[in-house]
């Protein structure tokens, strides 16, 4: 049975409810964040929390308990699981149907974890290319998700495993639950962190680990041809940390295969994991 | 008490409660519509529903129920009310979160109806110009509204009734939940229905009335400067019909008072709704 935290209280999830005025039902009122788990441990939890409320301040919603109960209602979430995500939302809560923010609703939360399924064993994935037709304010973490869901619908139905977008002026913003990364001449390019992409925390992560690892990285945009062009592709995620992509839109980048630096990148992501989750603990011990 | 029709029953609006996994909730992920009763007759129904058959097409979500079904439910709804909005929503439904549409997802389908607010007496409107932010397929009318919650309170707050979007390239589209039009010398001029704006069912009685009045009527892009400049300005909406707007941003827009074009369309709409829904029965009778 997976435990739902709602609104200040546990219950099964099959039974969580919530109202049909609920402005994150009517309105996509709302914000929400993926965090994941190793062995019990949550990673970069502070990260995600800080991220939560700059969305929610973008809302001008307030958090909803102060962050210290949330992180307790995630530990008690964790109990149990391994490897798990845990996803959280806020909404505005319920109010009679209008626009603006009503004067006194009080807001959802929500919070429940899954076991993380295995990672596939190849970890490589192929793409679509397609319209980044979102709106503009893409590095707030809000429901408004349907585009992203559209899009990952049509690369799934294209036998792909992640869309890939383009704005119309050509240039690649990521996927749509991932940050795009490329390798090029041993160096890594990945899009400037502005309103136009997710502020990963996973990316941030690979900026970390590039620079103990030396390896050069370019914020910079870049377009469909220069990913095509490309020693090396890979798509970061809170679930998946890093996906080595094969092909896109059926070409093959690079060799086709995990390249160098790609594996470089998620082998030190699993040191980091190992160091800052467990060896810190023992060190301490 | 305000009843609620939700999958198939009826119950107290305050009763109704949806799944926290409901991909409305999750992804707004579904669409939705709002429509009229006059004197418990629902206004321009057919065309309200082949929209949310359009919204819902492109969504790949099938129609919940026979449209008879929900008609039948809508007249219930409207029962003991004489005036009154009616808001329909039909989501993907509850599955396991996951971007790709669910493979056994059922659609949940929901509607209930609230009295009409009295029509203010004066009929009119001041707008705030806002940028508009949001995707690129305005014209379906999907509940992934945060962009237009945000921007109506942003309005709100700055003491106007509604805020007038524009585009980055300097086009004025239209307003958070209305159509915008224009009079300059003699003639309105409305964004064309393409989709960066919402095909509005009152939109499309304007262009009506204003053939049958032999005004002309131009579907043209228009800037915010052309606004200013305009002899005249409404705004039209399924409840709230048309709106004279007497300021954008502070500065009065033509007289500052209702035109004689507004007045005219104003007028037609009040003969076009009684002739409809009244007059033709009474014909029958």
């Amino acid at each position: 049975m997976t435990e739902l935290y709602l609104n200040g209280e546990f219950l099964p999830l099959e039974d969580g409810r919530i109202s049909v005025e609920d402005r994150g039902f009517q309105f996509g009122d709302g914000v929400y964040e993926v965090l994941r788990s190793y062995q019990g441990k949550i990673f970069r939890l502070s990260e995600h929390l800080d991220r939560l409320e700059r969305s929610l301040a973008f809302l001008q919603v307030p958090l909803p308990e102060p962050r210290e109960r949330l992180v307790a209602a995630c530990q008690r979430l964790l109990s149990g699981l391994g490897n798990a995500t845990i996803y959280l939302q806020v909404t505005r809560g319920a109010a009679p149907r209008a626009h603006a923010f009503p004067a006194d609703a009080r807001p959802t939360f929500l919070a429940y974890a899954r076991p993380f399924r295995p990672d596939p064993a190849d970890r490589t994935w192929t793409l679509l290319s397609l319209t980044d037709d979102r709106w503009a304010h893409c590095d707030v973490k809000t429901i408004c998700l349907l585009p992203n869901a559209l899009a990952k619908q049509k690369a799934v139905q294209a036998g792909c495993d992640e869309a890939l977008f383009v704005r119309e002026d050509g240039t690649v913003t990521e996927g749509c639950t991932t940050n795009a990364f490329l390798a090029r001449g041993g160096m890594l390019w990945t899009h400037p962190a502005n309103h136009r992409i997710l502020h990963g925390i996973t990316r941030a992560v690979v900026l970390e680990l590039a620079r103990a690892l030396r390896i050069p990285v370019l914020e910079r945009m870049f377009t469909l041809r220069d990913v095509y062009e490309a020693d090396e592709c890979f798509m970061t995620g809170t679930g998946i940390q890093a996906m080595a992509v094969l092909a896109v839109d059926g070409r093959r980048i690079g060799e086709g295969t995990m390249g160098p630096l790609t594996r470089r990148i998620c082998n030190a992501f699993d040191d980091l994991v190992r160091r800052e989750l467990f060896l810190r603990e023992a060190a301490r011990a």
